[in-house]
């Protein structure tokens, strides 16, 4: 078998994020069944380098890939380079290379999808966006495959990158011009910076409200306020060893406790438990999802191009 | 910049093993200013995937490769699957995307020249190879740079492809049964097996002799008896923390003491301290270089070759 090279264009034309969710739901049934070392980090100047290395499902594979901040552009713009390469583990056989960006983004909003699906409320009507880059039309896309919204609220420090989000999509929405006023009203709030500064505070959240923390991948970026991981019911990880380094809960002292799991005050547990229907989150009304992208998503993601594009 | 694709004959075609030796003495040089975590190794049946990322020299790369054993052919044949990505750090663009065998046989070879040339004795005349598989005739080259040596011995446990490495060179070349006779009379050994088993014993040695350890490179590979690390003057290392777990020195009871590297009745040294000049190995009869293969090697090369490519 050749080696087959797919480019963004046509990774996008074979795989819509509804269709993704599928993929997801399935990588975390069963990823207790896969092989995931911890990302690698190469730190250069304003950003790193990532080597992603994981095993599913008879597919060896890794993303490679650059996250830099544009320091010309007030460190807000993320350049983001990445590969995808997927091999047989029956066979060794280099089974494709991939444009990474498209994956990367259909999957990220696909593990969103799939952790509110679970997680959120089923009369969820609000969904808020924090961060209007090149992910969050995805991230929309999700969100609106799995619950009935109604209204997207969206905020962005560059408010044109709001509408253009917004046009995007046959349903109402509207721009804020601060993330307090965005995320009051919201049922699901999205949040998906390069912050490094927390900016989302709990007094501003409804009773009733589900977060998908996904800007915080690495050490050093943070969303959430403190009074948030504190006071909501339940935190869901894709991963808690990788979110303990990379994702929200990096600050919190208890991270590295294992009892701290199941903490007094609020449910840990991770999202893979979750689809497994070994916990219910049923009760708990304010709940966060702590996302840090997991390598076999990936792998998993490009297997399943890989066999639409063959076949 | 366009992203460049290279494959092994292209590689092949640009870089040959003697002009590699520059390379890879710049790399052991500079290796204190390199990036390299730990290779990441993912377990399948038979066999391993390996993720090696690397910066060096303003160049962010990484080798991601397969070794399996052929269990048909009583797991002496290797496959190797291999590519190498290589990015600009300070751009993060993607330089090229080159087929990797070709890289890690024309480095491993380079290694083992550096290697040679800064630790064996000047006069060396006699070099064995112990294994005559698809890195060999690279590894024959690499000596042949840096000592004038006058004959081959080669083993391997299939006579016919010890014929054929021996057919490409014009310089004596004899062919043995057993690794003891192979070895009896050589001045520089270089011992290029898959062996999980100990084969080289120090009673076959002679006293002044230097052994390039190439095989293992990975939990369970091993080609020296104890003996022969229990006996000789000097070990050096490509790096020692690598070697600690993938090496000759695994099986070590003192590779995780620091203080071992000033081992009582032994030098153990990294080659970079020897090619910076901060160790001298004059007076040191019996040496062994113990080689797992760094991912600067591949990345570096991967440069070079890319920096002739396109210019």
């Amino acid at each position: 078998m050749e080696t087959i090279y797919l480019n963004n264009r046509q990774i996008q034309a074979v795989l819509s994020v509804p269709e993704c969710l599928g993929v997801i739901e399935i990588v975390f049934k069963n990823l207790h069944l896969s092989q995931m070392p911890p990302k690698i980090y190469l730190d250069v100047p304003d950003g790193d380098f990532r080597a992603m290395p994981a095993i599913f499902d008879k597919t060896a594979g890794i993303k490679w890939c650059g996250v830099q901040l544009d320091t010309k552009k007030q460190k807000r713009k993320i350049n983001i380079f990445a590969k995808v390469l997927i091999n047989d583990v029956d066979s060794g056989e280099l089974l494709a290379i991939m444009d990474g960006e498209a994956i990367t983004a259909i999957r990220t909003a696909a593990v969103t999808g799939v952790a509110t699906d679970y997680i959120a409320k089923k009369d969820a009507k609000v969904a808020a966006f924090i961060g209007c880059g090149n992910q969050t039309k995805y991230q929309v896309e999700a969100i609106l495959a799995v619950r009935n919204i109604e209204k997207l609220h969206l905020f962005d420090l560059d408010p044109e990158r709001c509408e253009y989000i917004g046009s995007q999509f046959d349903i109402e929405y509207e721009v804020f011009k601060d993330v307090e006023s965005c995320v009051r009203d919201a049922d699901v709030i999205t949040t998906l910076t390069p912050s490094r500064t927390p900016f989302l505070k709990h007094a501003w959240l409804k009773d009733i409200v589900h977060i998908n923390a996904i800007g915080a991948d690495a050490k050093g970026k943070r969303e959430l306020a403190p009074c948030v991981l504190d006071n909501v019911d339940a935190v869901i990880f894709d991963n808690w060893e990788q979110c303990s380094h990379s994702g929200e809960i990096q600050y919190r002292p208890e991270k590295m406790d294992p009892y701290s799991k199941c903490h007094k005050r609020q449910e840990w547990t991770d999202l893979g438990d979750v689809v497994r229907s070994e916990k219910d989150l049923t009760g708990y009304n304010q709940t966060v999802f702590d996302a840090t992208g997991l390598a076999v998503e990936d792998v998993a993601t490009a297997r399943y191009i890989y066999q639409k594009s063959i076949t």
